[in-house]
């Protein structure tokens, strides 16, 4: 298609998008959950407009808050994988991770934790106390503690072993200038370290694909990450972004509405290993939708790309991080894959949940 | 029994009970969810000792933070109860009120929220939407904004039908020095209305019973009355506590524990609505362990009790305020209740889970 008429099509679609989804479904399905199109519709057709508030509608991972002159940041997740252990981590490593990545991309410095746990009657203790060590393990790594909680115990049928929500406090760190909406053409979007590898470890360890491959999740906290490179650029870092559920594809969807501008992903630049990249092959899964739990993406000003990356690449587990995209003024709120044959093809949100209960 | 004897008795308790619980349970039931002996031995054998720091082995209902030199507080609680709908409210203003009450008994002010929801696939939405409007409503009521949120939606089967976390952020309130540690003998045990009712409404709704009767839940915000307190004779309020799952007996058990002191309860003046006690009596529960979601306790030295009194009868729904008891220097520990025949009986912590899912 020529390039007119690309624009003219994409600006249709991009006139049907600006406007807020509608949420017009019946019944919740597990699409809701899977953070693509039914999430964003019942998000935005649903919760948005009932509990608005200015905070809650910036859409950012966490929410603002000021206190006495202090400004916080606030998030909550609550944490439903199965299994409830895989290579590479657990519920428990997961849901404080998980939190304190919401903080840390957000810019800022996690300070405590709440754990909120939902119980099946029935549990064993045993798999009770891994996860609260799990827990206590993740929280001294990252630099928070747990200094609330709660208990609650269903009968047996009413969940499946443990549901885990916890909820994070931090400290809006002051060099940083971070919104979903500060995205600017020109931009440049980095990644942290090769993407899929959670998704794809949580997939594996439900056994029930005949395959066996050597991935583990990348669950770790992102706020030594995030700080350096809050360090490295300082306002000249747009917005971060951990892309979980709906994986890098979804986020950058996300943050291209947010931002009314377009993201160009050169596919060939995005880090992935090889055992990701074979499973997602023989599972029919394109890795740019698997979640991620230990990987961030940055948006940075053009000039300021090069020493970004450079203090990306300085952190340990981030050698692999790589320059995988710009930001473009159209097709605004969409996507944009340029493909390993030099073609462009729309990456849109999904319409369904090809990975339930993955966090 | 003579009092030297009762004395002695009460001291060979005491000691026996003074060391933290253990936890021996092969398994998880419902009753280690319920507030009572079995919940304390999660706690104190489990989840305390493995995520140990300071501000978690305080024990209140809201963790200590400090910010950048501001004293916040922060909460959380999932709430399962069943049916979602019940006379005098629902899951979505409980999920608000349940935890702004935990904020506002740690002398608080409430300043924003997170809400975090799992979700059984099938769920109506217009049951979802109901509750969303529920928390919208109850948040405004008590002044406070939902900031951050998440939803998980899991397998039909996985849940019953929802499960809401909430977490609260407050600011100390400077006038307060409030502890669970903090109770004196000598100070009077305040209670801002009669209890049992949200417990009781919930259990009638449940249809189990052929009875009905004129009970609705007193879920509310309770920082008015709180703030009212503090106001009223700041430094002079030792504790307050709003008596959730596990009633009265359960709260005050937790704080005669935490402070190491007894608590005298005078039954003929605890204020229980007719309905209530008519309930209580043909079900055989004792109101003192039923669940309350808009009342409070507060500890008062004995000097501001009438100011204190006072500053609660003046409060909308707080007319039936009463004086219920006084703390006692031994045997510490533990709660008595003065009969209304003039005797004096133990009231302990329950073992198991009379009232399960009731918040």
């Amino acid at each position: 298609m020529s390039a007119t008429r690309q624009r003219r099509v994409l600006g249709i679609v991009q006139n049907a998008r600006a406007k807020p989804a509608r949420f017009r479904d019946e019944r919740i399905t597990t699409a809701h959950g899977a953070g693509g199109k039914a999430s964003q519709s019942l998000i935005e057709g649903l919760l948005l407009p009932v509990l608005a508030n200015d905070s809650l509608a910036a859409l950012g991972d966490a929410g603002a808050v000021s206190a006495a002159g202090v400004e916080l940041a606030l998030t909550s997740d609550s944490f439903v994988v199965t299994p409830l252990r895989f290579p590479g981590g657990s519920i428990g490593e997961l849901a404080v991770n998980g939190t304190v990545n919401d903080l840390a991309v957000s810019g800022a410095r996690p300070l405590a934790l709440t754990l909120s746990l939902v119980l099946e009657e029935g549990l064993a203790a045993v798999e009770l106390r891994a996860e609260i060590e799990a827990v206590a393990r993740a929280a001294k790594a990252a630099g928070v503690q747990v200094v609330a909680g709660d208990t609650k115990v269903v009968s047996r049928g009413d969940a499946d072993q443990m549901y885990v929500c916890t909820t994070g406090l931090g400290v809006l760190d002051s060099r940083a200038r971070l919104s979903p909406s500060a995205l600017t053409p020109g931009d440049r979007v980095l990644v942290s370290g090769p993407i899929g590898e959670h998704g794809m470890a949580v997939m594996l360890a439900r056994g029930e694909y005949l395959l066996e491959a050597d991935i583990s999740s990348d669950t770790c906290s992102l706020w030594p990450v995030a700080e350096a490179l809050i360090g490295a650029v300082g306002e000249q870092l747009r917005c971060m972004r951990d892309p979980t559920r709906g994986g890098v594809a979804s986020a950058l969807n996300e943050l291209a509405r947010a931002s009314g501008v377009g993201v160009l992903v050169r596919e060939r630049a995005v880090p992935i290993s090889a055992p990701v990249a074979a499973a997602s092959e023989l599972l029919g899964l394109d890795p740019m939708y698997v979640a991620n739990e230990g990987r961030l993406l940055a948006f940075v000003a053009p000039a300021a790309a090069a020493d970004a990356l450079a203090a990306l690449r300085a952190r340990p587990g981030c050698g692999l991080a790589c320059e995988i995209g710009e930001v473009l003024a159209e097709p605004a709120g969409m996507v944009l894959v340029e493909t390993a044959f030099g073609g462009r093809r729309v990456m849109d949100l999904l319409a369904g949940d090809p990975l339930p209960r993955i966090c």
